[in-house]
């Protein structure tokens, strides 16, 4: 037998592959660790799916997404040259590392930078690509450092690629698109603004990806329009750069239902619209309940909140919890190991969160 | 504004991107250009998808395709950890780029090798992954050199990675598996064996993707089953090779109504295998008439046949089609400029491309 080791790059060979959150099989477990949408997609979408499941399937979709590119395009005011559309934002956020990124260079032509704590993908596609890890520490609130203390702590305009979380995740914390344009204007490289959360937030920065070259808002259909199993993600830039990524994906990486199903979404706002604001009114009122129940909650501008719980660690709590039917989020990592996350689910699956907690505490 | 063009890696920079066949939006087309399957997925996949467009869609699908590949492990008898499941067969066999191939080394580690004429986007993977381009010829009526041959046309038994279509596309002659063993035998790097269009051919060579461990088989759901839509591919292989591929893909890279669509395709395969009978009946009528009306005719064991027709060149061959509503694919290489390539259709689709060629002729 050859030794397989040796038919692997010795990069890849060394990696440790991304873990994602738990996708449990158990039915009965209230959910609430990966930051999934509690509402059903809008029944038009459903429908729209449904109606689209025929003899077509046999067919190759449609390889540009052209008509969800075009109802994007409309969507933000832009042109239809400046949406590319992904399996899934996370292909898009991996497709840029291997575009933009030289992975052998020294210096800034290899640096990829992000915020920690923020999305743990970034670290992860460092490492595949052969690029060289940034990470840049977020003030103790989560807030943006100053310039001065950036710099101070390794911030590098000439990043090759830089990767924003905003609104934060883990943290949960907005920024406004005033602070994001003056990160933006210093730094020299890509700029790409992960909006993941953003439908869940006061702001978003879309404005900065059509007026600056070098930024790209990233934006998925995964939370806010309830289709993860789906996987659509989208950036918005500046066509020339889109056409670095366009030029490496897979020609069909959009699957036709997938593409059916965003289509459809957009032609349903106000039923999402609805399920932002009922989100954000959950989210506030659990956010108080947890303070009167002494944790540290901290602001949250998405469908999620970071806390700090009383009593017993937080690695406990989220053990605790799952004894009791529920999964919460806990990132083993030194700047989070105090708090755990928990997704804002519909009222009720926030009620049976809020009893559980209470039981714990007595 | 910033020069973008530095923002870019040189590499992506000069890259063309992968042509793939037009995908019309005329309906009243025949399409016969991108070997798509003519008949519809069964009726019990039809549903199977329709009863899973539900509330679960908010949910992430299973990240690792489970449920599906312990289906493809029990059909080719195999262990679950030899399956890797993805976003059509395209995204694993670019991922094998980036797993195996050093992309700035020297000599057989950066070496991409395939047969040519075979699948186009070969060459496209090597240039996107920064390997280096080993295209030998085959002989030209699309069968394998003999070894001496082979070795004289520039063949590397250490190149990183090696990909032979198996049966040839757009040939569409197929290899036996004791020949293409003594191939995988003499290779030493990882060969995929792409049998993309297997299920139309007399033999497969699965079990030397069992045997060998440096041996990989790239199956789709595209062609056979009648899902190109959906975006269902996976490799058969080695655990210790497909975990380097693992390892550095999307977390999410296979959509649910995808898996479960192929998942309930093989609980329905006495369908498909009617469909597999059909097709090669109807490509051996058409081959006879087409032999009948002058034209040469080259094996088949795929779902289509390349013809060299009479008369005309083939490039006003695929024009004259076009005109009466045909698209069949030409493709502009000196290997293949004689040729045009025609997806074998349903009977009736098939009597309306003899009908116009009859009329052509005239």
């Amino acid at each position: 037998m050859p030794d397989l080791k040796k038919l692997i790059r010795p990069l890849v060979h060394r990696l440790h592959a991304y873990v994602p959150g738990e996708q449990p099989k158990d039915r009965k477990l209230i959910k609430l660790n990966t930051n999934e949408n509690p509402f059903p997609p809008a029944p038009a979408v459903l429908r729209a799916v449904k109606n689209s499941v025929d003899e077509r399937l046999r067919l190759y979709p449609n390889p540009n997404a052209q008509p969800l590119r075009e109802a994007l395009a409309s969507y933000h005011g832009c042109g239809v040259e400046n949406v590319i559309v992904g399996n899934g934002s996370d292909e898009l956020l991996a497709l840029a590392t291997r575009a933009f990124v030289e992975p052998d260079a020294k210096g800034d032509r290899a640096l990829i930078q992000y915020f920690h704590p923020s999305y743990s993908l970034y670290p992860v596609l460092t490492d595949i690509s052969g690029g060289t890890r940034n990470a840049v520490s977020l003030d103790e609130d989560f807030s943006i450092p100053s310039q001065a203390e950036l710099r101070r702590r390794g911030w590098r305009n000439a990043a090759a690629l830089t990767y924003v979380t905003t609104p934060n995740a883990p943290g949960g914390r907005g920024y406004s698109t005033a602070e994001l344009d003056q990160l933006c204007q210093r730094t020299k490289g890509i700029v790409i603004l992960d909006e993941a959360y953003v439908d869940f937030a006061e702001e978003h920065a879309m404005s900065l990806a059509l007026k600056r070259p070098h930024v790209i808002v990233s934006r998925t259909f995964s939370k806010s329009f309830s289709l993860c199993f789906q996987r659509i993600g989208y950036f918005v830039g500046h066509p020339d750069v889109l056409q670095a990524l366009d030029k490496i994906r897979d020609s069909y990486n959009v699957n036709g239902l997938g593409q059916a199903a965003a289509l459809a979404t957009l032609k349903n706002l106000a039923y999402y619209r609805k399920n932002f604001r009922d989100i954000k009114a959950t989210r506030a009122r659990v956010g108080e309940a947890l303070t009167d129940l002494g944790f540290k909650v901290l602001p949250s501008q998405t469908n999620f909140l970071l806390i700090e719980p009383p009593r017993f660690a937080a690695k406990t709590w989220h053990k605790k919890l799952r004894e009791k039917k529920l999964i919460v989020r806990w990132f083993d990592q030194p700047e989070t190991r105090q708090y755990f996350r928990v997704t804002i689910g519909t009222d009720r699956e926030m009620d049976a969160f809020l009893r559980a907690v209470r039981a714990i505490l007595k």
